[in-house]
């Protein structure tokens, strides 16, 4: 059951998809306090209480223990004191032995979640702004207030087949040239591609929805061409619009008055990569129109797939807050600075970037009423995908397009993915990678995953070895990297075989994990999950941090730590290990429920069913379409003289009007005295790999 | 064995205590080239091979996959993409199937150990400058190799029996009454204490060997009053000198030419805490007898310990890095930035601090030769601590005085020891202090530890709770934050009694813990050891990352994860668990080898003791002079019918003569039939907690 609670005036953010009518204060289970403008609720905590959910967000799976802050921001440092990434996913879920409910905090300015941060027995949600619809989710166990939420704020985006393909990516590709390489040398090798992304480079100037025409002379013919490859273009589109005179976006939206205006009427101009730029006011409807029907230009092109950035807003500057730092300049120069004052100065350059005051510099303008933006800041990036996703709708209704964003907020989840943003080549992120899939989840973002490799430094062959192995299982499996890094192309290391082995795995596995994530779509559900949610009465399950449930029949443990030959898994319940090296080339052994340490050399990574559950394995392919969708081996560990049976959903890859019942295919496999057999309509399945005991 | 293998010209770096006739190339095992200036040392590694050594630096206790740069930094944010640290410690041991030798690289100018990053099977050594001398070392095991390399390079310091005390700190303290509220709130609680350290605050104006009349008018008194209490302070000394007329530190440097000069002769000037600096000449024996005096003012106070700081040496900025971003400013002031003068702009101003063209802006002189600082750069900390430690023998040859730097290089293990410098409040960082401890300790380092709870950012109840579960076992045990963070004193945390009772643990524990490390230092062996270093044919405990041996007798694997209730330990052999929550609370829990998973809720922690050892526990105190020396419990886990011997180490706590043979007192526990009698020569001992088998 959920229920609306109302706090000041708050924005329609469009989050939710259903309308609830608010009821009266007080909310159930917590203290609301007022606070000049702001409003707070809070409720003590237990010792075994455990805090869910946040989604985008640093630090654990259970995220008690820390303060975190709703304020979408472009910090590409993810240590773990972060109190903020680049979304806001203000769902918040508590389970402990008296607790089994949730709070979904409405509020589109800075939200501050302390959970149990300044006293470990409570937790204190805080609107700063106080203008807040609280809704309070009550059910009977966390998949059931996941599932509440997504019925409160609609269903999850659904990518089209081709978009679970490996895409390979770096800020830095700049020429046609330079993608049919790439392309290339994958073919050759038979590493497995199905997309390259486009980072800020192939545009022209960095304009949105331009690029470089002496670097790019026939894009449609190129991306044509890629195309007979089964290889697709997916460039970027920033949300800062060039301010350029001529520029016909530019143009377009000062004739038209859809961007972003100063208090005093004039255009608000913060700089990004083209340097002095304007922002589109993504909040009101006829801005999205506009801005939705330019990607038109790039999909006339051939693109089927976009990824949108900087839509935080990320601002490098402002002309005010450059004029602050030189006038800090000038109020040291020749002095001699002490301390204080050499912070100051550096600061005052390093924080002419998203600068809070700048924030508070702009206004969106809603039904003719003025928002300044600093009280509306975690809706911009979710308005931009919404403008592209409705674009896509525009042109083409009954097709899938590939979207994902950096910046979002709830409800962006129906428009597209997200990746985790700009991360670092650390182990420790391979690790954040894993543990933020289940919190995304939870908020509804299905289709999404990391930069593989990772984007900032330099990754390492055993690194990006071990990140493919986890990207193996993430709906998006995009290897992505900075301008200056080192190569990080597969084909660019010594033992790169092993990382092609790793990618057949994927494309073996692609028609599970394509009928896991899109069950999950349309009922609801979740693709990655805590195992606290499935075996709740386990308390170490419970408190399970590296590793998590996969779909209906899978955990994942991936190998994060530099050097290491093996790891300590904890099985709730026997599973069935299958232990990859390649999609042809791997070990199955029958783990007993408890702790376990498994081996796993450098080139093996794990994949556990759960005992009675079976998971198709396709021959794979070097791309999506390549794919055999008919042809199945059964990896299991099945009890003797009990059958099985699974739904296996498939559709064209593409359409948007599906619906669950007409593409499932249930596989039955009925075992007895020892023996397997299975069938499935359209199916040729090979039970051989099957364990039966 | 040792060979010495020299090329160029080395720096004399004083680093070793044995003079080694240089043999001819080619060096064993090693391929060597000559590229411009640079020699570098390449061999190739074996998929099984591991790399240990380099003392203070992130990452794992296996340092293989990753490039380190021996260049010492002030550089606050410990991610684990950094190549430096604070200090350089040049040592490297090779171990695998068909390796087991080391090479010490003493250059003290820029090293780069590339240990399988650019390629997995290789490992390649450069000394930019070319002038080094090579130590190779060779020998039966990794323990033999480190023995041998402390033979060559000497005898670790020695602390004094208080230095193992606990001991609060923060930066920001900065008057008596502070001071007094700090020892109070501890001592009214019962929480253990032994110092206070003081940081830069204390100081007149950041001046060295002054401190601030108005906020300690006696500090003489002070330190008396608090030594009645068995409170000693613990000042910082910078490595700057502020530059101030009528400052008599600076005027007899100025006066004395004791001062590193610019290639013109004219005085360097660099800003650290104080503003415009000047920086002693520590390579010169002069300077450093100059120096060394001056802490004698302190000492004349009634200080007995001090922390050396800032001593890679940092610098904030010189005129010239700020000039240069002046000009940055200027040149682009009214300018449309695109991203590339945007990042150059900040770049610019975040440079200034710390920047390479200052590191050449410098000389040092030698025997009457200039040498450009930057070729010696990994000397300078080093030889800041020596001056300190050459300044209190000449004070009392016969006392021993606590002495720990941020800055070091091989050699300065002699002198004092080290913290791992300016870490944050990270749960990763806990981890990291844990690996870093075998690391420093094979590389002479055996008095140090690392800020507990955690220097930059704001630490959490839970977070100190843990970091002080380890800071029981390290031989520097203490509580240090930064400016502007959190409190971070025991007291102010809402469970404080927690932390109390697991600091009751160091003291009941203090007997042993200073025996260890007594024997460690007088043995030329290591109180911290990787598992590799003593189950050398055990893969699985090769691999271990997260537990480490801790004297002769134990192990030790705290909990480095938020939330976490427990974790999974390797044991090597069978063991003794130990699951402390206070010196009078534990469980005891014969364990056997291999993997398990030790539940521990978050106010226990575990010591593991092998099996057929014994491990002495006093009543413990709330300072060191109130340990009973004499009355332990002994716990262990032995097998019947087998006798057990172990020495107990222990001396006055503050000579400097001390041998090991008339400091040992055996302790012989006789088992026979299920029953277990002990006794050691003036001590008496407890049984009853032994278990028998």
């Amino acid at each position: 059951m959920i229920r609306r609670y109302d706090f000041g005036t708050p924005f329609p953010t469009d989050s939710t998809v259903l309308t609830l009518t608010p009821e009266a204060a007080p909310v159930p289970h917590f203290t609301t306090r007022q606070e000049g403008t702001a409003v707070s609720f809070s409720l003590p905590l237990s010792e075994e209480d455990m805090i869910f959910g946040l989604g985008e967000s640093v630090r654990g799976i259970n995220k008690r223990g820390h303060l975190y802050r709703a304020w979408n921001s472009d910090d590409f440092s993810h240590t773990e004191n972060k109190a903020s990434l680049y979304a806001s996913h203000n769902l918040v879920l508590f389970f402990g032995p008296e607790k089994c409910f949730g709070v979904y905090v409405d509020d589109p300015g800075e939200v501050i979640f302390d959970l149990g941060y300044t006293h470990r027995r409570e937790a204190v949600i805080t609107s700063t702004g106080g203008d807040v619809s609280l809704y309070l989710i009550e059910g009977e166990s966390m998949i059931d207030l996941c599932r509440q939420f997504r019925q409160l704020t609609g269903r999850s985006y659904m990518p089209p087949k081709w978009a679970l393909g490996y895409i390979q990516s770096r800020w830095g590709y700049a020429t046609e040239e330079e993608l049919r390489t790439i392309v290339s040398e994958h073919r050759s090798r038979h590493i497995p591609l199905d997309g390259v992304s486009m980072d800020i480079d192939y545009m022209q100037d960095f304009k949105d929805f331009t690029w470089n025409q002496d670097n790019f002379p026939d894009l449609p013919g190129l991306a044509r061409a890629l195309r007979e490859e089964h290889i697709r273009l997916v460039p970027i589109i920033d949300a800062g619009v060039k301010q350029e005179e001529g520029y016909d976006i530019c143009d377009e939206g000062v004739q038209q008055d859809f961007f972003c205006k100063k208090e005093d009427g004039s255009l608000f101009v913060g700089a990004v990569w083209p340097g002095r730029s304007y922002f589109p006011d993504f909040l009101r409807p006829d801005v999205r129109q506009w801005f939705g029907s330019r990607y038109h230009r790039l999909m006339d092109a051939g693109i089927e797939g976009f990824w949108n950035d900087m839509n935080e807003p990320a601002l490098f500057y402002s002309e005010e807050s450059l004029q602050e730092a030189y006038a800090m300049a000038d109020r040291h120069r020749g002095g001699n600075l002490g301390i204080d004052e050499t912070f100051a100065l550096k600061d005052a350059f390093v924080n002419i970037a998203n600068s809070p005051a700048d924030y508070r510099r702009f206004y969106h303008e809603l039904d003719g009423r003025r928002v300044r933006h600093d009280r509306v800041h975690n809706l911009y990036g979710m308005n931009m995908t919404r403008a592209a996703a409705e674009g896509f709708r525009a042109y083409d209704p009954d097709k899938r397009f590939l979207l994902f964003s950096r910046s979002s907020y709830v409800g962006a989840h129906r428009y597209g993915g997200v990746w985790q943003g700009d991360n670092s080549s650390w182990w420790s992120h391979l690790l954040m990678n894993l543990k933020m899939m289940p919190s995304l989840n939870m908020c509804g973002f299905l289709y999404c995953g990391a930069d593989l490799g990772g984007f900032s430094c330099n990754t390492t062959e055993d690194l990006l070895l071990r990140w493919l192995q986890l990207g193996v299982f993430t709906p998006l499996m995009r290897n992505h990297t900075a301008q200056h890094t080192r190569n990080q192309e597969i084909y660019r290391f010594d033992n790169w075989e092993q990382m092609r082995d790793v990618l057949t795995v994927r494309y073996a596995l692609l028609p599970y994990l394509y009928s896991e994530l899109m069950q999950a779509v349309l009922t609801d559900g979740m693709l990655f999950r805590p195992l606290a949610f499935d075996y709740p009465a386990d308390a170490t399950a419970c408190r399970t941090e590296d590793q998590v449930m996969l779909g209906r029949d899978c955990m994942i443990a991936p190998v994060y730590e530099q050097n290491a030959t093996g790891r300590h898994v904890y099985l709730p319940e026997e599973m069935l290990l299958v232990r990859f090296r390649s999609a042809t080339d791997f070990d199955l052994v029958p783990v007993p429920a408890g702790h376990c340490w498994i081996n796993l050399q450098l080139n093996e990574f794990p994949l556990f069913i759960r005992k009675g559950h079976v998971v198709p394995l396709s021959a794979g392919g070097e791309y999506v379409e390549s794919v055999d969708w008919k042809r199945f081996a059964l990896l299991g560990w099945l009890e003797d003289d009990v059958d099985v049976v699974t739904d296996l959903y498939d559709d064209d890859g593409q359409s948007t009007a599906v619906t669950l019942k007409e593409h499932l295919t249930p596989i039955r496999v009925a075992v007895s005295e020892g023996r397997a057999a299975a069938e499935a309509e359209g199916l040729t399945l090979d039970v051989t790999p099957l364990l039966i005991d």
